[in-house]
């Protein structure tokens, strides 16, 4: 697998499914990975149906990460850690793993709109705990809506604050200007990912009030032109 | 003082005198409170003489919310439960508390870019627990930058989340639409300021990164029209 090949872990789902969309229609080289081969070359399959000439593989998580410069998790919050462990062996130093997961309370029942604290403070550094020597974790795209993602013919109209080490997340910030509409904005260290995660449940709430079922999206002002 | 007199303690710091500024010129009638009362009259004269016909007076912090339909707390946060406890005896039902503070690092010295961890969760919720029954806590305005408040040729362009019980959200929401550029956005329960508060952190950080002077502002996208 190339260095410039991106790996979607959990990239059947809604989110993962999308941003996979978004990055074969940037010429990307995808691989999908899933617990089970066998959805991940289904949902391959649906990449390809939607995007003439992409170059999407579908395979097993362990098989997905090996050789991959960026690995996105994008699985439940639940099935993080195992996800991470059952992919530990395969990861490699300079490696990117981008953490897009979200503590939210649905992972113990409770409400989306509600976080549940975790040790380490955020998902992101949950992930920066389990990851080999060398490999670097970035926290990037919990509030991008998996609707807008899949909209192939619309611009997806929302920043996405990237942190984590500094050359790790420049590469992480150019991922996202891939994609129409997606701007990375510098998030700084990893441990703002406390932050990131937590606007994740006050814009699933705004949704739920407000109904919208595009899912609202952030935008900073102010800043200067890249 | 009229029921829709607006106190701000605190006015005479940047943030505070800039809301002073933006209610006075949409013709609201602003009492500026401060601990000192000379000094919440120096900031009224400042206020006076950058808006004609400013409907606008200082007062010691406890003279300045008595009767005020609105108290908006603009001091920092580690005055923020001192303050609360010197007008404690002023407050009576049906007046709304607005929570603007922000539990920086600053408050133990560390960095403006750090939070500190508040046993109640916030420090609305904080203030929350500090009121007398029948007098509502909203929380609001953190993000908003003073430098664009004071830039009254300008408009502001920033959302503020509002969070609080559903009448008095709505009325500091109403606020919001006062000032040019500024937009009230329903945050739900008043828990929610943990996560909006944290985001000042973070912009502050952003602030720093990308020498953006002016404060960088949020914008939600996708909401209906009002």
């Amino acid at each position: 697998m190339a260095e410039d090949t991106i790996a979607i872990l959990g990239g059947t789902g809604d989110q993962g499914l999308g941003l996979a969309l978004r990055f074969c229609a940037a010429g990307r080289e995808v691989v999908i990975g899933s617990r089970k081969e066998e959805r991940a070359l289904e949902a391959a399959e649906t990449v390809g149906k939607q995007v003439p000439d992409a170059r999407v593989a579908g395979r097993e998580n362990g098989d997905a990460t090996e050789g991959a410069g960026i690995v996105i998790l994008s699985v439940p919050f639940e099935h993080t850690a195992g996800t991470v462990k059952a992919i530990r062996e395969r990861l490699a130093p300079g490696q990117i793993v981008v953490s897009m997961g979200v503590p939210l309370a649905t992972a113990v029942g409770g409400a989306a709109a509600h976080m549940i604290g975790v040790w380490q403070g955020s998902c992101a550094e949950l992930v920066a705990g389990l990851v080999p020597d060398g490999v670097a974790v970035v926290s990037a795209f919990q509030n991008v809506s998996a609707h807008r993602l899949q909209t192939l013919s619309d611009p997806v109209e929302c920043d996405v604050v990237v942190s984590g080490a500094k050359e790790p997340r420049a590469r992480v910030m150019a991922l996202c200007e891939l994609v129409p509409g997606l701007r990375g904005v510098d998030g700084g260290p990893l441990a703002n990912a406390r932050i990131v995660e937590s606007v994740t449940a006050l814009l699933i709430g705004m949704n739920i009030r407000y109904k919208v079922a595009d899912g609202i999206g952030v935008r900073f002002t102010g800043l200067p032109d890249a």
